[in-house]
């Protein structure tokens, strides 16, 4: 794989008859090399989904990339162009709770996903000691009723500042506004502790003790402005019993959190997912 | 275990200090031999729980199951008391899908739980060989808007007929109406094709597919006057993903169905669910 | 998809550059329409494998399939070319135990995988009057040291009369000769009731209880020479613990395998299923 | 709770009529109340087995600990008593892979299980900044072929001067000594990382590659001196696919890993854990 590239495309748009050979032609002819090639149609909506990932050879490649977007652009789809090799930069959104912080820290330095956290942001100041001997700056902005716009115009700041690709909310106990998702210059991804549609909004352990469910679940999500309606990436239960105490529940939610967001990240960050109309496609 | 009864009782009340002992000791004293025990207590609802399998001296059973049922309650416990070698009638109630109807038959002959399925009831005609082939007596009851409460009348009337313990709604694709629900004799199970509370009511299979969720879910509970909001009994979850049609989502969905009914059929029947405060407690 | 063909091909060979390419583009100058293209690289092996699904002008088939075929062996791969609508006989081995026979059989009644269930082989008569009832042919063909051969040569046979394309081995309690699985026209594909490699051979859910396991499994595996040991298609497991009894184990077991074999029945049927080096490629 | 300990009993030894009477009994007429009680009955065995937590006014405790005792040895079993509140000792030995690690200080800090990580002892060097940060004591004791014997004996030393209660192979990649594990003053368990009794010994996820198994699993057990041997307490599995190369099937593992052992040294340091004859009745 010396002098060459590895790109990942993710590609939709219409379906169309011979989108897949289209495709793979051209990078064939462009002297490229298909390493996966993933596709999915919705034949209800008609769309057409493309994950490819390639070898391309070296030379050229800004011109061979504007290339590739030009042409999936007259087959009438969007692209997103990754290069396999960029580690895109990451700021975790922390409160208190430290469980999902340590995990996504930890898998990072074990290199279990491509990308590096460069910032931490909380409304508080309990994780800053950890935050400091892991390397990574911490800024503490506390978030009221009355600042909470400021506040939100510094976060926007400093995710400009470290060229963040990726906002990850590990139990963020604040709900963003509209505007700052609107203004995001990237995704955000969310971790809800619950099996969503069910048990929306705060404290969904104790809603889930109260209703008596035998199986409780996270759920990791693309943040939209309708809380906890965003597409959902991933999902994962565990099984609870009458002898599990709201205590047990959370405990156990804990670890369904670390497993279900994590794997929502590496999956963003490997360029395997794809949002439309309030779902996604994830090519794993 | 020759000459002896087996008995299990189910109890529940308010928490008192040594109920377990004095439960223990009233059996022992009379000559049982406790194989299982298990409880619970609810802490916050400060309620005792207690599942109890024993076996019992054969000499005068209905004189010392009146003395135990006294006993407990002289501990201001509720006491369900039940012979394990009874075999309960069950009737079965059916529309057009066939999947969980023939679970359920093929278990019962595979003596996979306790009880005998007495009778099948529907509202269509459609699986009425299928029943005569398993020699089991149909009845035919077309329900309208117009004749709900008559037909609801004639099924009431079919339970007292088979002395029927339980009703099986084996997508029984009618809501029963309160009065039937009041007037039942005895447990009404459900199967609701979701993993409540999500997706309550029609076409849960179609609003997953609609919400994009990633895990689909099945659950069994007890029917109460609120419609798929009675004590839940058992839930199990399947993974989808977005090359999943609808058709897909309900092909999957018939196993879990099928799993999750004839879990909870079979711990009802054992004597291993007590249901309170819109909940259960499950010795497993 | 009227005047259109349904295509299944199935490919492997060693890799090279440009196989996605070569194969979409054929498919593509002969008027098909990718509906669906898999691949997967062994980079260990260098072996590529793809299973593409289209839809292909009516005109000519059989010409044009075989021009595939060239096309595909000029790339030095191995093609397997099926046509969607085929539906291809099955043979079910039974003994005594009815659960998978039941579950396969109705199955195939609700269509829910492609194929038909042309005939019923058995060393026993248990299931006899079953297979009556669901209008199947059964062949009672007892197998003992001193005729296995010659019962194997009924066998073999019987499958050729029915052109039987797949023969399930639906907890068939022989073990069949190296001689019938090499003179087999066709794959077989057999469940062992235990997370396979742990526990081959004989009474795996006694070994299971011995030995004390938390998890019990059930494995569906293309039958070859050695016992057991042919490539796993398809696995799952369930929890058990100390209060389960073996005869408990074999009852759970049971739901195991019936999930298992049919999943893997689909996946064949579908032709998902590319076996290589002891281990199969499932593109599901 | 004031003025009380709360107690837990195991109870194990040979099958007799009202044994959960008797014991009941005893701690009720000594004032106690019994918050949980679960026992059962391993049939073929003919062993009974208890865990019953109490409430025990705290008078006397020392000399009501020693009746206790006396009165179970007089019903022929035998008594492990504990009390809730202690927080015995532990110690981590590890290698250089740090997940478990790291997973098991975190739960700790997090008082996730009882008990306290009194030091760390190590074959490398690696992980020492990281315990120093985490506050533990670092023992680095090289391992050879040469001097295992001196160095398993400084490591016995070691769990002498911190009273260690329970030893914890956190992924240690040394095999013990017979010695060592005969003279061990407590309970060892250990993480292999495959679905025991399959894939025992090196490198298992290589090997579970190689078989081209469906699942992967890793398992918990009592160390004995029979390699991979020992009881097991607790299994967990994942899907895995042809897509899985090892490393992937490494990483996944490690999660698995982490979620076994942690329910593991919860479930034993929660005294919820009886081994007899090879096997474990996990209590939970």
């Amino acid at each position: 794989m010396e002098g060459e590239k590895r790109v990942v495309a993710l590609l939709h748009g219409p379906d169309d008859k011979g989108l897949v050979a289209k495709v793979a032609n051209w990078i064939y002819s462009h002297g490229g090399n298909i390493l996966h090639a993933d596709q999915h149609r919705d034949l209800e909506a008609e769309v057409f989904f493309q994950r490819v990932e390639w070898l391309h050879p070296v030379e050229n490649w800004e011109i061979e990339s504007k290339a590739f977007k030009a042409f999936v652009e007259s087959l009438n789809m969007n692209a997103g162009i990754h290069l396999v090799n960029e580690s895109p930069n990451i700021a975790l959104f922390v409160s208190k709770t430290d469980h999902c912080f340590h995990d996504l820290v930890l898998r990072w330095r074990s290199s279990e996903y491509p990308g590096k956290i460069a910032c931490v942001i909380s409304n508080h100041n309990d994780l800053s000691e950890e935050a400091e001997h892991y390397g990574l700056p911490y800024y503490h902005l506390p978030v009221s009723k009355l600042n909470k716009s400021e506040a939100e115009g510094k976060q926007l700041a400093i995710l400009e500042k470290y060229k963040i690709h990726l906002v990850i909310l590990a139990r963020y106990m604040q709900i963003l506004s509209p505007e700052f998702v609107q203004n995001s210059p990237c995704s955000i991804i969310n971790i809800h502790h619950s099996f969503l549609p069910a048990f929306v909004g705060a404290k969904p352990y104790h809603q889930a003790y109260q209703r008596g469910v035998k199986i409780i679940g996270a759920s990791a999500h693309y943040v939209t402005e309708e809380l906890d309606g965003g597409p959902i990436i991933q999902q994962d239960v565990a099984r609870i019993n009458h002898r599990h105490s709201v205590e047990d529940i959370i405990r156990r939610g804990k670890d369904l959190e670390k497993a279900v967001l994590s794997q929502a990240v590496r999956w963003h960050l490997e360029h395997r997912v794809l949002g439309y109309e309030g779902k996604t496609v994830v090519f794993d």
